[in-house]
């Protein structure tokens, strides 16, 4: 993780999962932008609106957890002076699982910028699909 | 709808539920960004990339279907010169329903500009929660 989480999108996405990774609520805290444009969907989940709701969430998640082994991979990114968009997969492992199966999450985070730092904005996550090994990734389309 | 559909992303936006509404291919081909950039995520579905993958899962979508009634609503957006993102909460209802419940989806859309014109990059919506009337929306924490 960078020294300055704040100098890049990138960076305060590494930080992001950093902090999901060690379950650190004060790095997470530091990354989200305040108020009420912080907005969060968890996997499944509903609407998470404000800093305070968001935070919140990851409170109760953290609670209690062990730390999970997080991977992120970027599909794609759109990028402007003071907006970003990446779209990455997360894959998530509980540590010391048995298991070799990981969730994998597909995640849109959009990134602000303020004067000259980075602050997440919105985490958008989709339900999680267990990893298959050499299956091609399932297209379902059911809106 | 404008008659331009590409003169701002809420043009777009709008376009884009009136093509869904009205299971209109050749106004939801005109809206999507080409090529690569292209991105659709149906609600409880994987990750469709690539303007052709996308049209086809609405063809998918469309075939067969009677039109639905669709409203949006924004929540949030986030915007700069050639980027926007809206985060919207879509209602969804079969047409003739004897049902009075609508479907209700939230969905992360990023607009991207080119030139003088906007186009739908990225529509990422999660599973659709049966509406309640007089309920407060559900903020479930699963991450």
């Amino acid at each position: 993780m960078p020294n300055n989480p704040h100098q890049s999108p990138a960076a305060v996405e590494d930080a992001f999962y950093a902090a999901f990774a060690r379950l650190d609520l004060i790095l997470m805290s530091a990354i989200w932008i305040d108020g009420k444009q912080a907005v969060c969907i968890h996997p499944g989940g509903g609407l998470l609106r404000g800093k305070d709701a968001v935070l919140a969430s990851w409170r109760d998640i953290f609670g209690g957890a062990q730390p999970p082994q997080v991977d992120h991979r970027l599909i794609a990114t759109y990028e402007s002076d003071d907006l970003a968009v990446r779209l990455v997969e997360e894959r998530i492992r509980p540590r010391g699982s048995a298991s070799e199966q990981a969730s994998r999450v597909i995640a849109t985070n959009v990134y602000v910028r303020r004067r000259d730092a980075w602050y997440l904005a919105e985490h958008h996550a989709s339900l999680p699909m267990v990893e298959q090994k050499a299956t091609p990734m399932e297209e379902r389309k059911l809106h």
